[in-house]
């Protein structure tokens, strides 16, 4: 069996100022194995073609190979039936449309958690707004947890939606999705899981978590730029109306009305971004290839070797729970006295890319009382060679703002 | 100077039904060069992260590349301002966000034409069902243009909003957008361009044809599949709404309360089609290299050449003017007594790719009085052996479906 699949990835292999990069920011988008990059080129090389449209040849080898892709991701996340798989140009998207389209009353509460990512709140408060909904997020534990019992009080009967986060992109908690699908039936609510982060680093089982919705993005697990994921309960998807109309989704068209084509095509208006589609199959087949068992305790190693290491390092603090880091691959933290963007600078002139500022999580900033943290995020793809060369930067950079340089 | 592109595409060298493919249904989707994969893939192999989010060089490499394309394209239609470029997933989605954000009000009339794709009409049928305005399609003439008559009596001083395509996907007809805008200026209203077919085949200035938007797709123009481009003047921009929210088109999120960033990067929820951008930028670069005198030629040629031979075809009944037909490869026809999808069916066992139906034109095809056309629609690649064949492989359908096969 393998254990490093960095050389897959050739953007990995460049100097970022004059060191070799260790790239730490998987949580913001993933880099491409050259498996999936091939697997694009060749469907462009070999059966492009717009789908559904056509009675030649390469339009159904596209359609067959498209569709085939909806089969694939239906099974990868334990849906029911491939028609449960709308494909988006991303989590936001998915989550936009489900703030759009789901059943949500003047007076009715959302349920949101202190956690979310902007994608997971703006569109929320949007329709709160413009429905007189009420907004509502669940509280954090000291611990960087879901305060449970404030769920309980919060989600009720006037609850239309619980909308959650899986994992925090931030903290790396992993929220108990469960046990808020529970919350969330028991009170007549759906429950809407954004997976953006959870998805890429370990199995999701939809029925096995209880959700109704769930999205995610293609760009977070090694495969292409815009594309995602809406997934719903088939029963559902029916009764939610389309977003977006025009070509594809329609089943006829009159000057005056039209009637639209069955779940999950009455979702996807215009020529969808077919070579996304087959990019993210790609990706699949990348990340079972290496499997759940190795993805794991790869990030398990590495993120202990961090902890331990960061742990030594005075003054620098860091926002999460270790167990939940060791499931995520995210390490946020701050390092006394220096801003986080200057860290962040300081670590590229060493060749380390990580990310430094709100994290599009704002509301959760507050909560933490800074106005913002340093991520590190790792993947399949780093190694203890660069958990060690992290730690040595961070080291240095924290000399280097005490001491100036000797 | 090269007369020959279609070595550029690997796709066209393939053999369908034992057959070299002759693909003629660029009007639905085009070829990629080689080029734009490239140039796709050596972005993902060297600066692939996410855009405006992270202070680390690649961040930044990859943020100074997906602005320069919004420069590129504002250079390239004619726009005052690169914050006038939207990038969106396609034309579809251009003009649904339109349809949603544009001041429309009960008893407003939309004005439409007769031509348009489903994609330029569904989304205005959903808005006037649910503002109360009201739907009107200017008629064409009966050799297949606009009704410029019927166009002065129905764009009048109730008029909010005139949405034309630039070119059918069906007749290859350039309507007199400029005249449009006219009317739409003069009666107070505004108009909203569909370059889905226009932008890949001919120069198109904004400012010249006094559009106020302009949608298209990177698709249909040796571009990826998932990425767009919504052109709005730059007032008129400030003035909408966004539609989707997110991560990145913010500039503060409370927990009730949101600003969001300026024109263009309000518009651009979540993370972008990055790759995608990188795609079109290329794409743009390819088109640049052979040059609009070499494209526009090249399909003159095949056109008139393809008209001459098809005039001489007993029974093929073809839809569009020669004038605009040479202008934009589009040739819609029918053969007399066999069923548009039997001829597709039959060119495809002879290697040849067009395509059936009602090309998302169903109004259309009621005013046309037909049920589907053929559609062949040519492109850069294309060549007059490809044309030698395609004529060839309709008189030998004519013959089988005639006589049989002897």
């Amino acid at each position: 069996m393998r254990d490093n699949f960095a050389t897959d990835f050739p953007l990995l292999k460049q100097m970022v100022n004059h060191e070799h990069l260790v790239y730490l920011d998987s949580a913001a988008t993933s880099q491409m194995p050259e498996q999936v990059m091939a697997a694009i080129t060749d469907f462009k090389k070999t059966d492009n073609a717009n789908v559904h449209r056509g009675v030649y040849t390469l339009a159904q080898r596209a359609t067959e190979r498209y569709e085939g892709v909806r089969e694939q991701v239906a099974a990868w996340i334990g849906a029911s039936d491939a028609r449960e798989i709308v494909f988006t140009k991303g989590t936001t998207e998915g989550l936009n449309w489900l703030a759009r389209s789901l059943k949500i009353h003047q007076g009715d509460k959302i349920v949101l958690t202190m956690m979310e990512h902007h994608s997971n709140i703006v569109p929320w408060q949007q329709v709160a707004h413009r429905l007189g909904a009420e907004l509502v997020y669940i509280e954090m534990t000291p611990d960087f947890q879901l305060d449970m019992a404030d769920a309980q009080r919060k989600i009720d009967g006037r609850t239309a939606v619980v909308a959650t986060t899986l994992v925090s992109n931030v903290l790396g908690t992993v929220t108990p999705v469960r046990e808020l699908a529970h919350l969330a039936h028991r009170n007549g609510a759906v429950i809407v899981g954004d997976g953006a982060q959870a998805v890429p680093h370990m199995p999701i089982d939809v029925k096995q978590l209880e959700l109704d919705y769930l999205t995610f993005s293609g760009h977070k697990m090694l495969g292409p730029n815009g594309i995602g994921v809406l997934w719903g309960k088939k029963a559902l998807l029916d009764d939610l109306d389309p977003v977006e109309f025009g070509g594809e989704m329609i089943s006829e068209v009159g000057l005056n009305e039209t009637t639209f084509k069955p779940t999950p095509w009455k979702f996807e208006a215009g020529t969808q971004n077919i070579t996304g589609v087959i990019g993210l199959g790609a990706a699949i087949d990348y990340l079972q290839m290496v499997g759940w068992k190795q993805i794991q305790q790869n990030n398990q190693q590495l993120v202990q070797q961090a902890l331990t290491a960061l742990a030594k390092i005075p003054g620098l603090e860091i926002y999460g729970k270790p167990t939940d880091m060791v499931q995520t691959g995210i390490i946020s933290f701050n390092l006394a006295g220096i801003h986080p963007h200057d860290v962040a600078t300081a670590l590229d002139m060493q060749g380390i890319a990580v990310r430094a500022g709100h994290h599009c999580a704002q509301p959760l900033m507050k909560a933490l009382g800074v106005p913002a943290t340093c991520r590190a995020s790792f993947y399949l793809y780093n190694t203890t060679t660069d958990v060690t060369r992290f730690v040595d930067a961070l080291v240095a950079t924290k000399e280097f703002f005490t001491n100036g340089i000797s």
